[in-house]
């Protein structure tokens, strides 16, 4: 594994984005920190010349940043989603400190699939729906008496426990799991939904918290492609 | 040693800031991360509603800032100053990672007297002065193709670092040598001076290399209280 291509599987991902300004300093902290890939799901504003103006000498990197409407379609083909968030959930994915969790990225770059760090709006993090679709929480150790960090200064710390990965690349245990992408999981997570609305299990407006459940099992599970086809071959033979 | 008396020994100096928003983003980085003391050694725009904007949350710690004119007044009562760059010099003290100076910082925790983490101007760094008024040199891993962090996203990562230190405290070696403060350093570094212009060694106009070598020398000794009292009480004898 080389370490460019190592960071060329990691995507920084914005929910949201509402300051300009702050997109311009994620550009400029990923680029400082060897990072190339930026989405933005529903930026505010974008592009805007005072993004382009913090960005300084990261311009490359908004200029090639993929904007979607969606965190699924910001998610296609990643394998891994890292949320962060300083908000305390009733039921949240496994919940790590930002370096432990950058350990855990370490180990998917020996597999195949990108991976993701999803950041939520300024004001408010990550919707309860956004952090559904993400694997573990990721949160920044940081002072109880102002916990608050900026947008751009929260990405810096994780692109520089990234960048710090570099003198151990080479000594993670091998992941040879073939892990499912994101979008294979929803797919699977939606015939579900069907199959068990169809038989009566799921009752009209009350298969929230049913789903929820269910969602964070496949994400903690990082379940493998093979028995995404097996679940889907089994759902599709139920009437 | 009391985590809060630790990060209250911690101060953040920059020197010759050129831009309000970098002071205020840096007052808010310092305040997530539980650090107080802010000194600011002739700020270009400060008190400015623009730092004020960016500082959030942590007004106090702009409001409670040091204003300065020199270098030398905001280290007085400081026994480690650690300067921060990613510029190449001849004549450096030892170079670190962030990370390993901010693990030489903890061992300070435990001695009397503050610790100084130092950031120059946003263009220009530290100049060869300020940096030699320092006892080390710490630079954050960054990628070759774009290495020139944001002044306000470099102090959050040693800010961070430091607060990472929380889990570690207790378990550093006891540091029980009675260092001698900068100014007691600087008074001992101007008296060799004056004796040593005095008996003819250094000559006028050529005293910049000597005196810089003999710098460099008393901070990585990290030369004692009583040491200095030595010397001074020495070069009282010569006339």
């Amino acid at each position: 594994m080389n370490w460019f291509d190592a960071l060329n599987k990691v995507r920084i991902i914005l929910c949201r984005p509402s300051h300009p300004g702050n997109v311009g300093s994620v550009a400029r902290a990923m680029k400082n920190m060897g990072l190339k890939k930026l989405y933005l799901i529903q930026p505010k504003d974008f592009p805007s010349h005072i993004s382009d103006a913090n960005a300084a000498g990261a311009l490359d990197i908004l200029q090639n940043a993929v904007v979607t409407d969606s965190l699924d379609l910001g998610l296609e083909g990643t394998v891994f989603a890292v949320g962060t968030s300083c908000r305390r959930r009733s039921l949240t994915p496994e919940k790590l400190t930002c370096r432990d969790a950058i350990g855990r990225v370490a180990r998917e770059f020996y597999g195949e699939g990108d991976v993701a760090l999803v950041f939520g709006n300024e004001r408010n993090g990550l919707s309860i729906e956004e952090l559904g679709k993400c694997h573990v929480l990721a949160t920044i150790p940081s002072s109880d008496a102002y916990s608050s960090l900026n947008l751009s200064h929260a990405v810096q710390i994780f692109c520089y426990e990234i960048f710090q990965l570099k003198n151990t690349l080479g000594r993670q245990p091998f992941l040879e799991k073939n892990f499912g992408h994101h979008e294979d999981v929803e797919l699977c997570l939606r015939k579900f939904e069907n199959v068990m609305k169809g038989s009566g299990f799921l009752k009209p407006g009350a298969e929230g918290k049913v789903m929820e459940r269910l969602q964070r099992l496949f994400r903690r599970t990082r379940i493998e492609k093979e028995e995404i086809d097996i679940l889907l071959g089994f759902l599709k033979t139920i009437r």
